[in-house]
């Protein structure tokens, strides 16, 4: 049976929710306060899950330390006290909504991280409101 | 693959735990401080997860806020701040346990929520102790 | 200069709010839902905090163990899996508003501990509804 | 002896921190990430405390329902999914750091709560930096 | 459709992560902070997840006082307040990681929990770092 | 009136409490569990509190990076993953207690922290037993 280890990193940011190809009433109408075209922001809470056998030299499936480093090399810098509209290209098109920002973040590890592992990005934009990618 | 969101929601309730059909000295037996008949009392925590495709419009698998309205008018005006035994006809019969209310709550959630989403319940009934249906 | 140490319990009761010289129609404007004549509860997480000096042979200000039996045994035998207003007779003429059940657990503990420390109740009714006493 | 009650509310915001008699440069140094152009924002967690006697008639010392409308009303009307520096006149000259923002929300609600009771602001901008008005 | 029930329990342990079969230098390479040989500690949470169906005379897939009482005596007793690496037979030769430490866990608590209910292990190090076995 | 600001870090140590002056049988007795000759270890969980004028230039009272700084360079250099008996000079003659560590924690950073700036630590060894100094 294989085990999961899971590694919590967090970033702050600010955004808006918004779809370039509606008018600012539909926009205005859908998103709510999420709209705000001045923007407003969010402790984004990140959850790494990697699922493996337990390598029998080091006890571990993944070196939860390497994991916080990937995470803050390719994910926290790019996020980071940013505003996502603006400063994050893969955001320019894309409405950063809590499941496009995780499936990003997904997409970005999946590249790093060996494909032996299998890999799930939650993440919390609220306390109340989360996500999970893949479910 | 698809994406899963959740949504927390608490509510505060009086129980007690019994089953109608045993003697006192079985039901006290069995449920202990639970069975006190002068009812006791948690702040109960809820997540609804639901999981499907993400719309390429919204960038949503489904508004959290709409998610909000739903639990919060038919399962919070239902249960917060009610003695589950005695204002709610669904525990009269049934046994108030998390493991039973997490089900009434999926069955009432699975009605008003679209069937091509998968609906799960998570309910804590303190940070110790909480249930999940389906697991 | 005094160290403060604190100890953290919890327990889970059932209470309505109410005034009984007052009529039905003025208890339910003024409590609202918490005047539910069935009742509903909490988990009450209780804090206890004593100010004093730090004893050189023991490293304490006060055992927390033992500060610990004394709150099982002198508090949440009387408050845990009860109903505040039927089965305490603190609380037959008295409102068990958070104010007043810190009130009567601070009197309750003030007797037990040497009156050299400082003694002060920290209850959180919900994770957004606490009292401490004294202020 | 008094009481104290607090009650916890929350709201997300936009902001960057800089001061406009300072130039890039200073900025820069000084407020490292916080300092970005484009902003970025926070999950901020509201605490609001009041001290007085309890109301021997209700057992309050202030009705938290109230409380918790008062706070939406005038505090998270005003911050809730906002960019402080740019839909907020009070952040237009003033810097929008932790500090000052409690300072705002504690001049705000001071002329809304009776002055028999002390009042007390407490600001969380991250679950690891947060601040107190007046300490 | 089957239900899940999680209990939640802690206990506080020393421990230091090491090869036997290796050099102190690929030791302190591969391990480093958590290499130390007089030891380093964690207060672990340790989440135990039960899935079955609900017995309809109780509404409990299991008593959690039970599962509670298993715990305490099976896991807590063993781990709470030692030295895993010292004072535990089944860590001199294994390295007491999080992924050995659930693995452990769970080969005990699966030989007394009946077979027809299906049971995982949480155990948090950290509120950053935790495992999960079976994934 | 003055504004307090608190920063949050942690760190994971090992350590025993007894007194080397006292039998065997009495360091067992007064301290239980916690006398384990092979230690035992905690997540500590520190917040350091100061107050102080808010400077109208920066709308900070002290810097949070820099404090962070602080406490990492002098306290979680010190601390973290370490055996507080074993490794820390300061704890070979003084009970390592929650209490001796939060004031040997003050003792360091009074040093390092302008004198006109009130200071405060608030030391969580476990969730449920917290120490303050001064009070």
């Amino acid at each position: 049976m294989k085990t999961a280890i899971y590694r919590k990193e967090h970033f702050n940011a600010a955004h808006r929710l918004f779809n370039p190809s509606w008018s600012d009433e539909k926009n205005s109408a859908t998103f709510g306060k999420c709209n705000n075209p001045s923007f407003h922001g969010h402790n984004y809470e990140l959850i790494v899950k990697l699922v493996g056998e337990v390598d029998p030299e080091t006890g571990y499936v993944f070196d939860t330390k390497v994991l916080s480093d990937i995470i803050k090399k390719h994910i926290l810098a790019r996020y980071d006290h940013k505003n996502l509209n603006l400063d994050c290209e893969e955001f320019k098109t894309t409405n950063p909504t809590a499941e496009n920002i995780a499936k990003q973040i997904y997409n970005t590890l999946r590249s790093l991280i060996d494909s032996t592992l299998d890999l799930k990005v939650i993440l919390y934009e609220t306390e109340r409101n989360f996500v999970e990618y893949p479910a």
